[in-house]
């Protein structure tokens, strides 16, 4: 069985959605400090304001400003009393550690004219988390975490020693959180998120994301115009490296109702880009591939060219691959193709960047390998066009790719914008998600 | 020849620069604005400031403040005025497009109280871009980053249809730079940065960043300490994916002086870290990989385990590499080893990670691909220790690197801090190390 379907793709244009000011979901005000001379430097890359930021629409605030401040205690006071006075919601993210150069607290001690003193319980918790670890005494600098101020409560912190302070006043919120990715993300999603969606006031608000491969931007803008019109339905169409995903964000009196508009802009959005939708929300095509092989005992061999090496990357970057990932071969010329089992005549006669090659690669890595499944990538990254055996032109960003599975052989081609990196990046997305398709 | 060496790595503790207040060089007052609602949103993550930041110092200047802001004229103008107060020099970066959307003229103009005229120069340089693009007429909103204040010149984008103003005003610089990265980084790179050099008074500044590998953050830390305490010169520590990076910077009233420092600076840190430094400013190990394979016409074939696809995706994400890079496997597991033609026995007496199935490897590749060079990777990326044939313990972390050239083949140990990403990446930085080398 061997299939094929031609999906287009064009250069992304613009990364602004193009009807962003139609069906405005408008929410509270909200701004992000992000604290550490480190970031300012270039020495970090702030990644935790771009990720929070993309979550305030979900519970009803609206992103205003991102400041990136260093550790300095007269430009951080600053920041937070200006925050405070303009916006009703404050995040602050780092500068929570035990040393002298983590001043956030200092900072907002001072702005609300405060004293900071040491919680008794705090300590403690402190003192045995550190006896846990066999850490014991704790170092006396760390009694600056447990540092509190009449206005905050504590929230706990679990995967680190930097406990949040949570201040509600004068109808505003200030909250404090801990800088590393991962207590942060965690922080945010079980305590910061739930308490701040309690708090806005009458309405409930819901989201969902669509992830799309093989549309432009502006195709996939185009197709979904329709729900832009949607009363109380705010989209966003994003380019990321593996495609573009459509946002819809819902916001209503109350969760049925929103629940009730979610399902009605999710139909339209459906409708209007079919197959092109792979998957929602978090789901990544590496994570949905290792289930489904997990789930069938399959075990995967891939043969890669044009992407040389970032499929194998993208499949082992999971913890566990092993389980069902057996190997594969990086065949970058047409030699080292026919040395990992392609048959010389194929190539000859239909090209290295044909159905016919991506069809005999899957084929041959599951053979090699002794795989239930094989997955095969070839294509042209570079910006030239190529010139098939028969004469006929393939555009640059031409890709074939090649899925062998217990019940044949399917090939699908596709098109990307012809930039290396994009090329790459989405012939990875491509070739996990068909692979998925052909054994779900 | 099989040659052996163990490199310590451990656990990154900190990311700020445990002297970062000794031998301090102060600059001017320099803030970056980026605006952009898809910044806000985390649709877009900006990479622009931090790349900037970390290139002030160089110049003389000091990083203060990073303010993302919206697509809002009014928002945009409160910090266009404020900075403008604030500080010596002022950077902003996006919003110069042709749409209504594009803010930052406006808010310039705003903020100094002048009107925005279309300079006929800039509107006749604008039309022929286009005319050359097969695009004529230019549309007539394009027009827009035409528009002139009296108060700034223009800076010339060749790479985009924004050109850049440049205000010089009260003893103070404010400049607009393009948003698309790479327009920006040749704004910087050809105009800003010289211009800003130039006006910095009195003072030469001399920067070098040396790269390292095998190193804890901490361990690099101690190693340079002495230079910490030397007049003129600021000393940081970085983590980065690819290793521990020591960055220099020195300031002097003249050139020569500057120079004298440096170079005395830089004898002290390569006496302190010896072998662990593989590099400088710029220089990245795919691209030395490149030069030297060209240079001596030799083909590269590898074979990997733990890195899965990594090591051969950092090779082809140079354009150009299958002039000297015509494949590899990616041997996850013992039986496709043995598949890709190591000997079965090597791996039962010593096992996969060890000295001589890494040895095995390399010339596998070569033999399978036919090439003059080969390089593989085996070792534990998973958090848990591994137990050898001999029944000796292997600790998360430990990876084995085989290059095998023309005079024999080379192992080399390695220790990497045990967090899957961390091995991963830096496996792949020694490997390609590892292989320059050999052949250098």
């Amino acid at each position: 069985m061997l299939q094929s379907r031609v999906l287009t793709g064009a250069r992304t244009v613009n990364t602004v959605p193009v009807h962003d000011t139609k069906g405005k979901v408008t929410g509270l005000k909200a701004e992000i400090i992000a604290v550490g001379t480190e970031l300012l430097m270039g020495e970090t890359q702030d990644t935790n304001s771009s990720w929070i930021g993309s979550r305030f629409p979900e519970i009803g605030l609206e992103p205003q400003w991102v400041t990136l401040v260093g550790d300095d205690l007269m430009r951080l006071t600053d920041i937070v009393d200006r925050a405070w006075r303009r916006s009703d919601v404050v995040l602050t993210i780092g500068g929570l550690g035990p040393t002298l150069d983590d001043l956030t607290r200092d900072a907002i001690a001072k702005m609300f004219g405060e004293e900071i003193t040491t919680d008794a319980h705090l300590a403690a918790w402190l003192e045995e988390s550190f006896a846990r670890r066999g850490m014991s005494p704790m170092p006396q600098q760390n009694l600056r975490q447990a540092g509190m101020i009449p206005s905050a409560i504590t929230v706990p912190n679990p995967l680190g020693t930097a406990p949040s302070w949570w201040i509600e006043r004068d109808g505003k919120i200030l909250a404090t959180m801990p800088g590393p990715p991962r207590e942060m993300m965690n922080m945010w999603t079980t305590e910061m998120a739930p308490r701040l969606k309690e708090r806005i006031p009458g309405q409930a608000i819901m989201s969902r994301t669509f992830k799309t491969i093989g549309l432009s931007e502006a195709a996939a803008d185009e197709m979904v115009g329709e729900v832009y019109d949607m009363e109380g339905v705010e989209l966003g169409v994003y380019a990321k490296p593996n495609g573009i995903y459509v946002r819809a964000i819902v916001k209503a009196p109350t969760e049925s109702e929103a629940l009730t508009t979610l399902i009605s802009a999710e139909q339209k959005i459906r409708d209007a880009l079919g197959d092109y939708i792979w998957g929602t929300d978090e789901q990544e095509p590496p994570v949905r591939v290792a289930e489904l092989l997990k789930a069938r005992n399959y075990k995967l061999a891939i043969m890669e060219s044009c992407t040389g090496g970032m499929l194998g990357s993208a499949i082992t970057d999971i913890n566990g691959s092993s389980d069902y990932f057996v190997g594969g071969g990086i065949t970058y010329t047409a030699e080292s193709k026919i040395a990992a089992g392609v048959p010389a005549e194929v190539i000859e006669e239909f090209g290295v960047y044909s159905e016919e090659t991506a069809a005999a690669m899957a084929s041959a890595a599951c053979r090699t390998y002794g795989a239930d499944c094989g997955v095969s990538v070839t294509g042209i990254a570079s910006a030239d066009d190529d010139t098939a055996p028969d004469g006929s032109v393939l555009k640059a960003g031409t890709v074939f790719i090649g899925v062998a599975h217990p019940d044949g052989v399917d090939v699908q081609q596709y098109r990307f914008p012809s930039r290396r990196a994009l090329v790459r990046n989405r012939a990875v997305t491509a070739a996990l998600l068909q692979l998925a398709q052909a054994i779900k």
